[in-house]
């Protein structure tokens, strides 16, 4: 593992708890990125799936994407693609899409992916930065499942253990695993699993 | 460099031109990402600025954090700071704001970067994946001077050197580098300079 490498332990001493339920990690993660831990948990996330097909990842833009490229380095480079949420005047074929409401936005986008860039048959492993109620990982894996590929797993950097997410993508048989859960935020602490 | 990185042999075989001035490379670097070329861009980048001082690198969500994320790596990973495009409800101080019209959207937006990302006096070398016509680099050039820091240089990926971006940004004094700078497109045909 990458020297210094303790999510939870920056989580804890960075995060910044808002209201009851959402944790701001602005400082290393979804604003500034701490680009040596991301490459830390690019390498927890390839350990945790080397066991899995992937030929693939599947992320949405933004911070997805800075998570899922640490990952792919360590997993033998395989492509990164980032689901849009807005319609760029390039993007002129055909995609999958499937709508996700943001919790921390509390806006609902349509994530797009050109559908030339996930084949039939293909293992994507879904990445991404955050798993609250599960929205935007169940529309990234309704967009594999709409290509006819599988899913091979889920990785998720922080995961709100409290909210419906795990359950949701658990329930549709997904192997889905965080980096750090956080079970409970308690007088505006955050309380990991 | 990285084994067979070779930025415009890729943009010359997986280029698509749209009109007369835009060109697509969704297959590796707006949608889909080759994430062994991106190092190979990260490390040319830090390459091309290894006499500047660089404290941090700042680059605009979405494309452009793949291609910051990979030179700080090879530059002895100073944060990267990603303006936002849109507003999140978790921003909730202060921010430095400049407006940008996207060249490929067509729509402006408001380049966001929280006031406690960028000190006075740091030296911000700002990264791109594209520059046109300049309206983002000179968006966050704006977010640099408003934070009383200094611009160390711009770094692009791929320039379309036929479009005023450069222009406008040595007329501010800067030091602008391109991987690849397309001169003209010509019956559909890439022409680099």
């Amino acid at each position: 593992m990458c020297k210094n490498y303790n999510l939870k332990d920056k989580i804890q001493k960075e995060g910044k708890v808002i209201g009851s339920d959402i944790i701001k990690v602005d400082s290393f993660l979804n604003h500034c990125i701490d680009v040596s831990l991301f490459d830390g948990m690019g390498q927890e996330l390839s350990e945790i799936f080397k066991e899995d097909k992937v030929d693939k990842i599947l992320t949405v833009e933004a911070s997805g994407i800075a998570v899922a490229c640490a990952a792919a380095r360590y997993m033998g480079y395989p492509d990164v693609v980032f689901a849009k949420k807005a319609l760029p005047s390039t993007m002129t074929g055909e995609f999958y899409g499937s709508e996700a409401k943001s919790f921390t936005k509390g806006t609902t986008s349509v994530f797009r992916v050109a559908k030339e860039f996930i084949n039939t048959g293909e293992n994507v492993l879904i990445i991404d930065d955050f798993l609250a109620n599960g929205a935007a990982a169940n529309a990234l894996a309704d967009i594999v499942e709409q290509a006819g590929a599988v899913v091979s797993g889920i990785g998720i950097a922080i995961e709100k253990g409290f909210q419906g997410g795990r359950k949701s993508l658990e329930a549709r048989g997904y192997k889905v695993r965080a980096l750090a859960t956080i079970e409970k935020i308690e007088d505006g602490k955050i309380i990991f699993k």
